[in-house]
């Protein structure tokens, strides 16, 4: 039995390790060509940092399925599950992939809120303009399908991958929209916002988990519980996002901390604290992230920690991860599986 | 041998039938779900109106390819060519795709060139807001693959199909790119803009030529020709377009007319016009389409006509088309095949 620190700290190296390999692919299948400053601006924010937990859940979930050693084999040579097809399967593409699909959503996400910052640096429509920003997000959505047509597995399942990432777009729209009109509404339930989250977020969690299946051909069980599995630690992410937007200093955050109170968007915090007599518009004054003030912030927090609802988003996220780590019975009992389950857990464990 | 003008409308009422046919088939495809108001954005623009020039290509020619009557087949169950597979194609599914697409970057082009209007209603970005213009597009550009996944070709036509439907995109985000470029370049040649119009329109014209062809299973012969049919008319077709912009009354155009030149937005007929001495920037004085006067426009139509810039452009979109019909010798020789080439004579000889 290894010490929640030592695990702590495997799952830790074993994410930069992987990050550090997709960070090499990303410019190979993103490379910055004519006309250079539309391809400058759709790499910016992927140059940017980022800690690629979509690629390791995609890259780690290959390894479990394969059964293979974590690190133990070249991402772009990976052999099938099913045995039935002659050639090896590229999962780095599809780590990259969805890595890009992200980063475009990033990109028209930060022009609708009108963030300024994203990854410390400025977003891509103040570094560049609005309509290079547009241009750029467009972009990497057309090259993400482009990539995941380079894995060469078989057609039929690279057939029932691009399904999955084009639905997972769409939902990930839906969601967007949702979350913009909850900004209007001063009822919506937990149950209501955790449906929000599901789409906006955790779909792209759900389709790294379930893609390696998908292209290494495993069956429709171990698809849906992979699937299954991403939902739910996709939704403990977007909760724990949450939570570490109010607790974590601005500096490390690369934003100004507490910007979702000030912007009156709603969380599961928020949501609950609502729900629990709360006036949550007025617990700050502004609703200019330039203007507020640290000890504001401060305040508001203590309010939020009052009524419970730090509590209960950290419960919650909790439970997703407990409930998603359970489905990966589906997959051999191997070392991968297990860096899955922690990976899980760092989600919600994470300091930022 | 049929007069010109029977011809001409021949042509007219088969791009009505068939237009018929693609709006019966939008709501199929698109359906106003939940969240109502992203999809009803997504759909303002496809209910709008809209000749339906690209999926009337692709449907004529997968006849032309199966060697069927025009219009006497349902284009939901279409006869592949191949006859390898048991199952039938759904060629509509792949023309819905394709203006899918088209109505995404009318979205999104919209916003960029902040046009008021499209089609004689407001931009969806004027008649909405901003968030949910971006987000349409996006909800769209998904739709068109997942509805491009729906054909029921076989696995591999349908990998095929998709790699041309996601390198058309990233060619349209590259030639818009190259077209923002231009504003700000006086030394624009022919040559490079004939190469944006061939990322930023043509692309889309190519890739409904061809699609049938590869949906259908074809050879590549076929499919490259197509191609080039598609890329020559769609050249063909954008050089018309910035002639009727100049040409065209605004309430038949649906926008102010002469909006490219007050926005000193670059076509084959400025970038002629300067080549010849003709101080571009300033034949219209102001760079606000609220404000320009139709005596204004009439001025310096004048002077693009005297420099025989018009006339310029005119003469190179006939030679595109000529070009483009040479291609068709792949085809059967039959009615179908005579609307390919009618159509590609619509595209330069329509009013609007």
């Amino acid at each position: 039995m290894t010490s929640p620190e030592a695990r702590e700290e495997a799952v830790l190296e074993a994410v930069r390790k992987r990050r550090e390999q997709v960070n090499d692919a990303i410019p190979d299948e993103l490379p910055i060509q004519r006309p250079e400053r539309l391809y400058e601006a759709s790499r910016y924010l992927l140059d940017a940092g980022g800690k690629r937990l979509r690629p390791a859940v995609l890259l780690t979930t290959a390894e479990a399925l394969a059964d293979v050693e974590p690190m133990s084999r070249d991402y772009r040579s990976f052999p099938p599950v099913a045995g039935d097809a002659a050639s090896t399967i590229d999962v780095m593409a599809a780590a990259v992939s969805v890595e890009v699909i992200q980063s475009f959503t990033l990109i028209h996400d930060d022009i609708m809120d009108d963030d300024d910052l994203r990854r410390g640096v400025p977003a891509v429509h103040k570094e560049y303009d609005l309509e290079t920003a547009i241009l750029a997000g467009d972009t990497l959505y057309s090259k993400a399908f482009e990539i995941m047509l380079e894995t060469g597995a078989e057609p039929d399942r690279v057939v029932e991958a691009l399904g999955v990432l084009a639905r997972t777009c769409t939902e990930i729209c839906e969601g967007q929209s949702l979350d913009v009109t909850f900004e209007e509404r001063e009822d919506v339930s937990p149950e209501e916002y955790l449906e929000m989250v599901e789409q906006k977020t955790a779909v792209l969690y759900a389709a790294s988990a379930c893609l390696p299946a998908v292209l290494l051909g495993a069956d429709d069980e171990t698809i849906d519980a992979l699937y299954g599995y991403g939902l739910d630690i996709g939704r403990a992410f977007q909760i724990q996002d949450d939570v570490l937007d109010l607790t974590v200093p601005s500096e490390k955050l690369g934003k100004q901390r507490g910007s979702d109170l000030v912007e009156n968007k709603q969380t599961l915090i928020t949501v609950h604290a609502r729900e629990h007599g709360l006036d949550v518009e007025d617990l700050v004054d502004t609703t200019d992230v330039d203007a507020v003030t640290e000890s504001e912030i401060d305040d508001a927090v203590a309010e939020l920690e009052t009524a419970g609802s730090i509590s209960y988003a950290n419960e919650t996220a909790r439970d997703l991860v407990r409930q998603g780590k359970g489905r990966l019975d589906v997959l051999p009992d191997n070392e991968a599986c297990a860096q899955l389950c922690d990976l899980a857990d760092y989600l919600i464990e994470r300091g930022y």
